[in-house]
């Protein structure tokens, strides 16, 4: 039917130029269909048998569910291989209520710890990202920051023992919904406790306190990594000697949490969802690939795509369709496919959610600012107490420090790191560096720009 | 449940410090529960059972869905009344191929026509806004533009003889796939032709010729409306006095589409949608609601948001939850679930993918630029191509123009209403008119910014 509809209007449009000039008012030659319509009444052929459009994609989808309802399909378990895990019968007290019984902590490292012990960078993920930044003999794929980690890069291994953890809540060997549960041996799933960056945190430092690591050289993080190193800071400043926090925030803004909110509603909407129960159950495949879409766009900018996809479309001679149609589309529907069977849905859920109550002011104490800094988010009312328990909330962090954001990100819009930058100032730190990236790669900037982000860091942690 | 973990984290909290003291490293002193968990250890009580969170948005969006498979719900037909309808059975060639046997236009009208005919303002609607811009005797309900169409008002209806219409394609009273097909009386469905913003146009002409109205004063819209007020001057130059053009794009750059796909796909997905022939059978409601989700966070500004909601939690005493928390997640879940049910789903379909194909290149000839005016959304290869092309398909506006836009919007960028404006004058319009505005409303700023908007189209439409 597709073939058939091609171009159809072609025909028509090759001889209407005379009846353009027939008709009352004449319009843009360009619109010769429509000027000549009242001449083609008579000349019209009878329509033929409407038929409703295709939709290849919901096919796809329902394919694919059909192939999934099978029986398991290799998922987020195996994506990650080679890490060392460190494991402890401590209870991890949350935060916000609710611990856990013990935990696992997944965990690579790059480069030598020196004698001294003091030469540690640790580095913290993005929301879905594992602890394979980089790879090594036992995991020789490229890990997420593979060009920035090594010898004489911008983490130089020859110089940093470099740990990255996979963060509490997350599926890529550390305790999240998907573990057991010691009490009954199931998944945790939603029976999981809420999680905060707080609470990942406090697990990283157990991994270091058990490493023998007492003091580390630079926290560093990007993301939700940079919430997570503006927390080590703050939470354990004479463990923390330097401070890199790229493309952060130091609390979640409004627009950040309904693009994540949005994300969370299309995957719980999902029913193989089953209220977070679908271990054992079929993967919601598609919510999690919506999802996944509607975080895309958060992480790109518009003029990336524009020079990128511009307005092409995939086939431009096809007929429209409501399915991917554009560049744009199908790259969507690309990454989308790609990611959704590689995570774990309550994971995706978990952290989101952990990075939505994210507020730095939660760490000021009552007699710093008029905030309880044991409510889950409600904060001050007012601009002034708002600013004031922010920075009380980051007052321990004095060591030097180094914020950099892009000016094109909209999930993290450069006024956030702006934030950070002038909230610390006004603590009292006189040794923060604040860069804007005229970059043109949103809030993944930090993934892909290695000239401008690799140096700073690099500088950062190297200078005297 | 949830009540017996309010804030539990707070009685292990008030007996910390002398613990955290003892701590080999001394964190900030608000992360006493971290720092003191080692001596918690043994003081800790049996975990309790666990138990799931609760998912309360969950269930009522099955409870909706239940209550929806009892029977059909008053819906979007019974939204608006009180409108004029014209209806013709002449056929309606889609500029894409296929077309209508006929259709309808509803539309709604403000002031008196003049004797000459020549005092009218056609006015274009967004996506999903109906005929009633503005309140009147058939219905007093306030319409969509109400503070801005009246007497002494934005547009003067003293003096000028106002138009407003449904698109093709809605489902406010003109033709759209909720319509009947007149080959078997049922709805079009997905059985409807795709859809250009050129045939929404088209279509408004008819009503115009049926009116007798052979030239406007003015062509103004906003948003959807501002792409077919632009098509409209283009199409028909000499039947256009005037053009306004508010938060519009001349073509939907790659940002804009991929919003617009991510609310397809989440509507499609819904299996109520039944790829479109939903009209006998059950409401696709929650792929609907998602949809608006979506479409909202793109139509308001994060700075608004951040003045409006900030980080306020609707119950901060509460144990967090998945489903609608934070004021913002509640401001989308109540505006999404008001919205779904009062408008066509295959008309957001058909509507948002008009949007996307716009480009107003489309309208260049060939021998103007190296473009296939029939193509669907080909376009040239290059940048310079690009504006070619785009300055051939808008060099038959030579009348004055008025392009708006808000430097907050980022569903249609303010550098999209630059490139209107550029454009014009590359073309050798010398009356165009360009203002930015510093709003904080987003996209929806021509909805509410009553100040300046109304002014400034003010102004416009009543220089001699």
């Amino acid at each position: 039917m597709l073939a058939a509809r091609r171009l159809p209007g072609l025909a028509a449009r090759t001889s209407s130029v005379a009846a353009a000039a027939a008709s009352p008012a004449v319009p843009h030659p360009a619109i010769r269909i429509a000027a000549s319509r009242a001449t083609l009444v008579t000349q019209s052929p009878p329509s033929p048998p409407r038929q409703a459009l295709a939709f290849p994609c919901v096919d796809r989808l329902d394919e694919r569910q059909r192939a999934l309802e099978q029986g398991p399909e290799p998922m987020y378990e195996k994506v990650v291989q080679g890490y060392e895990v460190f494991e402890t019968s401590e209870p991890l007290e949350m935060r916000l209520g609710g611990r856990l019984d013990g935990f696992r902590i997944a965990y690579e490292t790059w480069g030598t710890l020196n004698a001294a012990r003091d030469n540690v960078v640790l580095l913290h993920t993005g929301l879905s990202a594992s602890s394979h930044a980089r790879s090594h003999a036992k995991n020789p794929h490229p890990g997420w920051w593979e060009s920035f980690i090594g010898p004489g890069l911008s983490i130089d291994t020859n110089k940093f023992f470099v740990i990255c953890t996979n963060v509490i809540g997350g599926c890529y060997g550390s305790t999240g919904p998907s573990s057991p549960d010691p009490s009954d041996g199931k998944p945790y799933a939603t029976r999981f406790p809420i999680l905060t960056i707080f609470d990942m945190v406090n697990a990283q430092f157990k991994l270091l306190d058990s490493l023998g690591i007492r003091r580390l050289h630079a926290s560093v993080g990007s993301s939700m990594g940079g919430m997570q190193s503006l927390a080590a800071a703050a939470m354990f400043p004479d463990r923390v000697g330097k401070l890199v926090t790229i493309s952060a925030a130091a609390r979640s803004h409004p627009y950040s949490i309904a693009m994540r909110f949005a994300q969370r509603q299309v995957l719980m909407t999902d029913p193989n969802w089953n209220r977070g129960f679908y271990y054992s159950g079929v993967f919601p495949h598609v919510g999690m690939k919506l999802a996944r879409q509607i975080a895309t766009i958060t992480y790109r900018s518009g003029p990336e795509w524009e020079r990128r996809f511009g307005r092409i479309r995939a086939d431009p001679s096809a007929y429209p369709t409501f399915c991917a149609d554009f560049l744009i589309e199908t790259y969507l529907d690309h990454q989308s496919e790609k990611f959704c069977l590689t995570y774990d849905p309550n994971s995706l859920l978990y952290i989101s959610k952990a990075m939505d109550m994210f507020d730095m002011s939660q760490l000021a104490t009552r007699q710093d600012a008029p905030v309880d800094a044991a409510s889950s988010a409600g904060g001050p009312a007012t601009w002034e107490g708002t600013l004031k328990a922010l920075t009380a909330g980051m007052s321990t962090i004095q060591m030097p420090v180094l914020v950099l954001g892009a000016q094109s990100d909209i999930l993290f819009p450069i006024w956030q790191q702006k934030e950070i930058a002038d909230t610390l100032k006004r603590a009292g730190n006189s040794k923060v560096s604040y860069y804007e990236l005229d970059a043109l790669y949103g809030h993944d900037t930090f993934l892909v720009d290695q000239v401008n982000v690799g140096s700073a860091v690099k500088g950062h942690l190297e200078i005297a």
